[in-house]
């Protein structure tokens, strides 16, 4: 043991006596450099200090912190001013700095040298000192050089003590890992690529803006929703954040409104009767209506598409002009070529009259359904939250009271909007933070505004042109609901903050949406939330999914390019639509092409060979248990250094704002090499290492479930059979059910026959016949023995079921044929009861001529006399016929006399 | 437009003319306070100046880096000296700053306090700066104070511009996410929790110290092995890292190669034919060696294990005494009896003349494969890479000449031993960096270096008692292999060293192993590799996994308490066993015990019973499409607020050195809000909200899959089943069917309690009670409403049944014994009946002396008169019997009669 010094703090200094060694200093330096400083200082003081010296020495982590900074600032500023300073103990004797006290440097530095190996191994140096502490003798309040101190006396072992000694652990420090990458995401806010740091914990709390439900989802619908169920899945699955994923449905809206109200008055249209000269004059009021609107449109696209349906329905009325009548044809074609003008004139003439609130809900209501089928379809998960705007009226109307209560919105005749001037003058606000730059584009606000909602009327009624609707006051046709500026309903902006903050709280981490809703909707929705929380981070990150063109256009009706994601999946899987997408930058354009799709097929074909391959060789060779594992050689080392480098490039190219198309290259590329080494294992005739194989096999496999490629296991729960393999086959399973079914179904029937019990046997005839089928079991009971349970593909049984019925109707039908034909022919035999003998032959003029007084023939039809044995032959009939007919009159008058 | 500034830059320093703000010195600490210094820096420069000024004035990021420090520094040391200052323009004229000039500090004070308003907002003058920054008109080399600087000239606007003209986006910052956790291990290198920082990127590299495969694996085995098991599926599926896990087999080794001998040695000596003479005397001869060997023994549990072993074989021998002949009875008898005295002596004897090598590498490869079964039982994954000591001789041999080659080795008689004293003097080096303290701990260095190792002649070819074994020389009887030194085999601890560089380099992230093996085995591994690659940070996380005691006491044979991994899993299942270790800390000691378990079959319980209660919401509810979602009330959203706080909950004690203990207890704080909320929903007859119970529900079992308590779909690559759902489970397939068969037996049923069938009402119950229990169905019938089916473990299902039925017997038991009492009670009233009247009182002498003729009683037994109030209670009694009897001898006329 051997004296070392001291370690001395006063009350806002710390001061510093050490003896031999520059080791005080370095705790400061290496404090300073840890990234998580505060933690580290805790862990240098109280950790490591506070065990062994009387803990009311030491104070709160973070004042240490502030002193040490300070300390350490006057150690640098002393090593510097090498001029003002006043001599320095030799090596050996004390000295003291802090920040009043100059020293001399150079003996400083001359210490420093003559320890340089402690010097070259400074980071050592703190350890060392701590290994090496023995003993804190006693805390003493002294002064030196004027300052109050608590002195700290410590003792020190030699570091040569010896091996038989107690020892003490060296130092040890983390590594640095420079490789190490952090998530970034594309922020529309900065407009460029920033740290992605939750607000809470590893908690995401994430809004995306759903679908308005009025038409059939298209392939845009489908860039937005896959696109983001990818970053959803990788934020999840990948990086481990724990996801609440809330999104709305647009129900209430300009477009689902007036589209509702087209179809039902259409609708009614076609149920209308119509003559000619009032289908001429409709449809020309239609196509004057059309013509004056077409004028007014500006946009190409919308014009190419409405000069279009101009032709067509102005063919038609010159068509109409040439009919005679209004036929159902000539009606069917009138409701199809003038369609639109058509329905934009009724909702012109009459939308104001459609009053039935359940008109505007059953259009959404349907298309939602649509929406979420497509959505099943490409394997887009649901949201953990939705929100439907009718839903929320109640809390849009409070939200927007805020909002005029904190000065940012005003009524206006029933309506009431948002002052964009005087939230942007605010000082604390700033108003269309992702495009300040659109800040006046009328066309982009209307459109914001709504079709229904950008008559001069309405615009007048604000104060401003940037100013946008919170709550527009009904107008007839339009759906209601009561508020404190009478009847109306939300604007479309105002949904979004408010149901977004009804569950979220006041301020989220991510918001996604499509590129173009960017202006005026995401930014109204900022201005929104922010004027009521008061909040200049409502959003921190928001992320907009890149624009869709198909073939190198954009997709539009005008166009005809316009593709429904039904369509797509008619041509390509939805697996192999995922792959397109994950070939591409989730926030670029994406084009929709033939060469796209053939990529992403070709993707796909690569994946499942390599797939299969892998498959082929487990199943060939033991991938299990003590014979699965052999010696690496230098091509299995050589192919893990690949996986392990191409697993570094995915986990880079996903933190770099998730770029799935460099991950899937790595991918392709990782397969490739592999490809190699089992190539090159087939032509050394060595067998493959399946381990590694596989291992690389199932990182793929895991990587396209977290890209939703691949569909992950829903379960929940416990498996039902513990520990073992679970791969058995259905019949296996199923089987042990089945007959505990059988069985009782069998029991009960009996007893049921022995009781006449009529219901429950009918029971058991539909439990055969219509319930087991479809799920692919036949019951086939058998008198006198036990019924007999196959398990039989459903679509076979259902063919069965389809076949037996057909039969039975044929049966039923030939059955039926029969019967009618007895009784027609019994009729047949009571028409001929009717006829008197004398009449049986009276008729038949072309075979007699003449006939006897009780009208039995004498003549043939040539006029020769009948011979006896032609005779003899219709008398045997005319008797047989007579005595029919008495009978027939017995049994008439048997019955009138009854 | 205003005129704003310069930005100019010089060779080797920054200088810098600022107008009106302060905002480039802003620009600098902000650069210093990123974690991420360079990143920031290449951002702030590169990406946002580069775009616009002329990219050769700009250096690489880090150049920039080094020169802002040395700016940053510069301003700070001119703001403190106030004294040394030469006077500074005013506000609105330039200045500049570099390390030679001086400044009027004061001056620049007064610039910042007049420009408060921004000072207050620092960060946002960074970014406002940029954002107004609207040209940079030129750069131009000029002198300024004597610096040759690259000038350039910004254009700035105005921050009110308005809003009808271009804007530009405001300051964004990310947020300050204060809960944020980061993974820390507890390291034995520090004995402390460490921040987890692997050494390159995202990979982990991790080597794991397997079996010595000689025996069955006992808990002790499976303490260690679930632990990492654990802890590798949480670094790997809920941090992401890529892990590389790599494990060996120790299959050469003392233990080994006695184990092996001896098994030989004594079968041979079961087949070789025993005469009753050579018995005894090899008996005898046995028990005198073990006696020797049982006098050598100071270790308590050995020693009586072994006393045990010897009043065995002493008794065995006193029975070989006294029997006649040696029949194949008595053999066995010596065979089981003395079987390790025996093998000792017989390894003793003969050991050294086994010479086949199989014999030493058949008993390792049994071991292998029932550990690998094992671990397959508990659901522990496999390694990615299994090394065998046996497949890496030549390795070891090239290893341990380059340690000599390092002056850390010297060969001595054949073997090969590392110099610890060597080592340590060594200033790079630190002998015994986990344990300091035990170096010179003789008995754990014998242990160390195997039973077959420590012979005196083996201890004195050592340099120093606390140097070990690289390579020892074979001895006959042990099996070997070539080397520079001869036929030898490899030490126990080189053998890791070896393996471990083989595979993963020359450094890795985790090094793990039980606490057993911390001195010297992972000691000496270190000092090995260290000694071989001069690399101080060989393993930067050394974990140790705790003890294991049974029921409170050290497993040991001699306390008969050691407990086999198949023992274990007879009592309780993998699933089971893994909750135990998840309820407690990997690094401290767990106690296997009746209690343990309890908890963790109680826990199981818990979790299983809400997983069925969810699923029977999900079957009853719409859990997909449209009709699942319906809007939050504060009951959901409060669920969902509990949800994500226990999630980040979990997260934390992740965290916090994996602690699954605590992670566990958040799963089951919110399984118990879920019941309460399903309970609450329940009581106020409102369904609950399926989808969030659905994800609560995966979410647990997700953990339960991280955790690997749920096996993982170990599928690969694209399922079968394209577009749909493909979960192949069990329960998928089954619940179709099971919900027909529920169905059926409801309507029939019905039907059956209407028409009292009672047999099929008994059908009914028994299917309930009787078939479907075996298969794993409980079918629960609730009055008025659909009957719940659940899929249950069997087992626990059969031991529901049996409990049931147990209760039904004891309800049956105590019917049967009230009904016996019932069926005496009328025995005894039936033979009072039988008495006559007469014959009442007449035996009752203790009561009374004399009767009248009809044995009526007159005298009291003293011999005194009835007085008539006794006569007349006697009376009424005498009558009611008389009454009785005469009832009952009517009866009996009337039987006899019939």
């Amino acid at each position: 043991m051997d004296y070392f010094g001291h370690l001395s703090r006063s009350n806002s200094n710390i001061t510093h006596r050490i003896h031999n060694k520059w080791t005080c200093f370095k705790l400061y330096d290496e404090a300073l450099l840890q990234q998580d400083k505060d933690n580290y200082v805790k862990q240098s003081f109280s950790d490591r200090f506070s065990p062994q010296c009387n803990s009311s020495a030491i104070e709160t982590p973070v004042i240490l912190s502030e002193e040490i900074t300070k300390a350490r600032a006057s150690i640098k500023h002393a090593m510097k001013n090498t001029a003002t300073s006043k001599p320095v103990p030799n090596i050996g004797s004390f000295y003291t700095i802090s920040e009043k006290t100059s020293r001399n440097v150079e003996l400083l530095r001359n210490d420093l040298k003559a320890l340089s190996g402690t010097i070259q191994t400074l980071n050592f140096s703190l350890r060392q000192f701590e290994n090496r502490l023995t003993k804190i003798e006693s805390n003493k309040f002294t002064k030196i050089d004027g300052f109050e101190t608590t002195s700290v006396k410590v003792e020190m072992r030699s570091r040569n003590a010896g091996t038989g000694g107690k020892r003490i652990q060296p130092e040890w420090k983390p590594p640095n890992n420079a490789q190490s990458s952090q998530l970034k995401l594309y922020n529309s806010l900065t407009r460029q690529k920033e740290n992605f740091i939750p607000e809470f914990g590893n908690n995401v709390k994430w809004y995306s803006c759903g679908p308005t439900v009025y038409d059939a989802s298209h392939m845009g619908h489908a860039r937005s929703y896959i696109s983001f169920d990818i970053l959803r899945r990788v934020l999840s699955n990948y990086f481990g954040y724990n996801v609440q994923y809330c999104m709305n449905i647009t129900d209430i809206d300009d477009k689902i409104i007036k589209r509702a109200r087209q179809n039902y008055l259409l609708e009614q249209y076609k149920e209308k009767s119509l003559d000619l000269k009032q289908a001429l004059e409709d449809v020309t009021s239609a196509m004057e209506n059309f013509d004056k609107k077409l004028k007014e449109t500006n946009d190409p696209d919308k014009l190419a598409m409405m000069e279009r349906m101009n032709v067509q329905g102005m063919s038609c009325l010159t068509y109409l002009k040439s009919v005679e009548d209004i036929t159902k044809d000539v009606k069917e074609k009138i409701l199809s070529d003038c369609k639109d003008p058509l329905s934009n004139w009724l909702d012109a003439k009459y939308g104001c009259s459609v009053a039935d609130n359940s008109i505007f809900s059953a259009l959404p209501q349907h298309w939602e359904k649509d929406y979420f089928e497509d959505m099943d379809a490409l394997n887009v998960a649901p949201p953990d939250i939705l929100t439907r705007v009718s839903e929320y009226v109640p809390e849009i109307i409070e939200f927007v009271e805020k909002i005029i209560e904190n000065g940012y919105g005003y009524p206006s005749n029933g309506s009431v909007y948002f002052s964009v001037s005087q939230f942007d003058s605010s000082p604390n606000h700033f108003y269309a933070k992702l495009v300040p730059e659109a800040v006046g584009d009328v066309k982009a606000l209307e459109e914001g505004e709504g079709d229904l909602s950008v008559s001069v009327d309405q615009l007048s009624e604000k104060r401003s042109p940037n100013d946008f609707a919170l709550w527009k006051a009904s107008k007839p046709g339009e759906p209601s609901w009561d508020s404190p500026w009478g009847k109306g309903r939300p604007g479309w902006h105002i949904e979004c903050s408010v149901m977004a903050c009804s569950i979220l709280g006041s301020s989220m981490d991510i918001h996604t949406g499509g590129v173009d809703l960017k202006f005026p909707h995401h930014d109204n929705e900022i201005a929104q939330a922010e004027a009521h929380y008061n909040n200049p981070h409502w959003v921190r990150y928001f992320l907009h999914s890149g624009h869709l063109t198909i073939a190198g256009c954009k997709m539009s009706k005008s166009l005809k390019n316009f593709i429904t994601i039904k369509d797509a999946l008619k041509k390509n899987t939805s697996r192999q639509l995922r792959f397109a997408f994950l070939l591409h930058s989730w926030k670029d354009t994406l084009d929709y092409s033939e060469n796209t799709m053939h990529d992403a097929v070709q993707f796909e074909k690569l994946m499942n060979e390599f797939f299969l391959n892998v498959k082929h060789v487990l199943r060939n060779l033991p991938d299990h248990g003590p014979k699965s594992f052999w010696k690496w050689k230098k091509e299995e080392l050589n192919l893990s250094e690949i996986f392990v480098q191409h697993q570094q490039n995915v986990h880079d190219a996903l933190c770099d704002n998730v770029d799935t198309r460099t991950a899937l290259d790595h991918l392709r590329q990782l397969v490739t090499a592999s490809n190699t080494y089992l190539a090159s294992s087939h032509k050394n005739k060595t067998p493959p290492n399946s381990q590694l194989l596989k291992n690389i096999a199932k990182y793929i496999t895991w990587m396209f479930k977290v890209f939703g490629a691949i569909p992950e296991d829903t379960d929940i729960g416990f498996p039902l059979i513990s520990g073992g393999n679970q791969s058995q086959n259905t019949e296996a399973i199923l089987m042990p059910y089945l007959n505990v079914l059988s069985k009782f179904r069998e029991d009960v029937r009996a007893i049921a026959r022995e009781h006449k019990v009529t219901k429950v046997l009918e029971l058991c005839d539909a439990l055969r016949d219509d319930e087991l089928p479809p799920l692919g079991v036949r019951l086939e009971d058998k008198e006198g023995t036990q019924t007999v349970v196959k398990l039989v593909d459903p679509a076979v049984l259902m063919k069965e079921k389809e076949e037996k019925q057909k039969l039975a109707e044929k049966k039923r039908k030939e059955k039926e044929a029969a019967k009618e034909a007895a009784a027609r022919k019994k009729e047949e035999k009571q028409a001929q009861r009717r006829i008197p003998a004398a009449k049986l032959f009276i008729s038949q003029t072309d075979k007699y001529s003449a006939f006897d007084g009780q009208g039995f023939p004498t003549h043939a039809v040539d006029g020769k006399e009948l011979s006896k044995g032609q005779s003899k032959k219709l008398r045997k009939l005319y008797d047989a016929q007579d005595k029919l007919h008495n009978e027939y009159l017995k049994e008439c008058a048997a019955m009138n006399g009854s």
